[in-house]
């Protein structure tokens, strides 16, 4: 808890007067929420768009101003979490489901700050399994494509029904091991028709803070191949 | 609708006993669908799956086995049209909104038979707006990123209500003009989080089987580049 506290308000710091944020989801985040809400009722003057209900919710409690993506032309700076990041800051998102609208978000923002503890450190990403969204419609289908590239899919149950995201499509786990080329393995994911969006983020984080048990945080060098 | 028939006779001329078959959608393949069913009442045994409601209804009235996708472990042919087809057979397909499980299904088929009157034919891809299927979250977003790509994208309407797809999402109809590179445009679509699928069939088809006025019909020359 003190980890990803520590991590979550030295995000915070980064933002400055006039910006647009985006607000991952996930409980490191949730932390950053606050912060940001102690920065607001202090005088600090942001706008936020938000990657979930809950999100929202909380920001709107603490008075945070929301505005509709209708009105973002672009973001300026987004704080979400990760469940793995590697050593290029490549990430793998979405154990929490949120996904698709994490990666829109983010994609529309000129910095991701990703928010951690330490746990969540790897060298090769693959450990935890990686979430692609896909729809209903011949899912079978999808699910032998997934295969194909390595890994054993399965579909991600809720209470012994078939999980749906907030964009009613289904969630595969694909059990890889070790993804030794991440950005190959986006590629070839997109290309899959049935495949709405993964959980991999390559090349998209602009730091990454890290938590430690103590409450200090650090961001993680950047090694670059 | 000679052309059409034309080639949807002359494309179900391919289908052999014991084939699965991906029955597409729209106005060519109905005329197929109604001499597949021609053939099954002759003795030819197929099973068959479709991409609409409207070709699985057809199907069923004619007696066609259907099978469900938890079934098919592969396709043997599916039997599609298109809005338009280049000489190096690349196509652009979704006039009709169901590109999605069109291109799920053509992903997964062996043998993507495309049967289309001449006036779908082009030399080069784009006088046809490419349909592109976006969640609906965030559809702001996704959609100053397609302007970025050199295209007007516009939100489907009918009824003066938002179109909304078979998978709950809308679809942008971008006006490129002229597409000088599909499968470079194909990944630069798939790269942008909100889009779940595009138009665009690079590399897909089998066969373009093309049908004239006269009642004729032929295969097209494929340019290869």
């Amino acid at each position: 808890m003190e980890a990803k506290r520590a991590a979550a308000e030295l995000a915070v710091e980064l933002l400055q007067d006039g910006m647009t944020v985006g607000l991952g989801t996930g409980s490191t985040v949730y932390y950053s929420i606050q912060a940001i809400g102690r920065k607001v009722a202090n005088g600090l003057s942001i706008r936020a768009v938000a990657t979930s209900v809950r999100s929202e919710m909380l920001a709107k409690e603490l008075d945070i101003p929301m505005i509709p993506f209708s009105e973002v032309e672009e973001i300026d700076m987004t704080i979400d979490g990760a469940d793995e990041a590697d050593p290029e800051w490549n990430l793998i998102k979405g154990g929490g489901g949120a996904l698709l609208r994490e990666k829109i978000v983010a994609d529309a923002s000129k910095q991701l700050i990703i928010v951690v503890d330490e746990s969540k450190l790897v060298q090769r990403l693959g450990r935890f399994p990686l979430p692609v969204e896909v729809v209903p419609f011949g899912f079978e289908l999808t699910q032998r494509k997934l295969r194909r590239l390595g890994c054993e899919p399965k579909l991600r149950m809720s209470d012994s029904q078939l999980y749906m995201t907030d964009n009613g499509n289904y969630m595969m786990d694909c059990e890889f091991d070790s993804i030794a080329q991440p950005g190959r393995l986006s590629e070839e994911l997109h290309r899959i028709p049935g495949v709405v969006e993964h959980g991999l983020f390559v090349g998209m984080a602009s730091q990454v803070i890290v938590g430690r048990l103590d409450g200090t945080a650090y961001t993680l060098d950047r090694v670059r191949t």
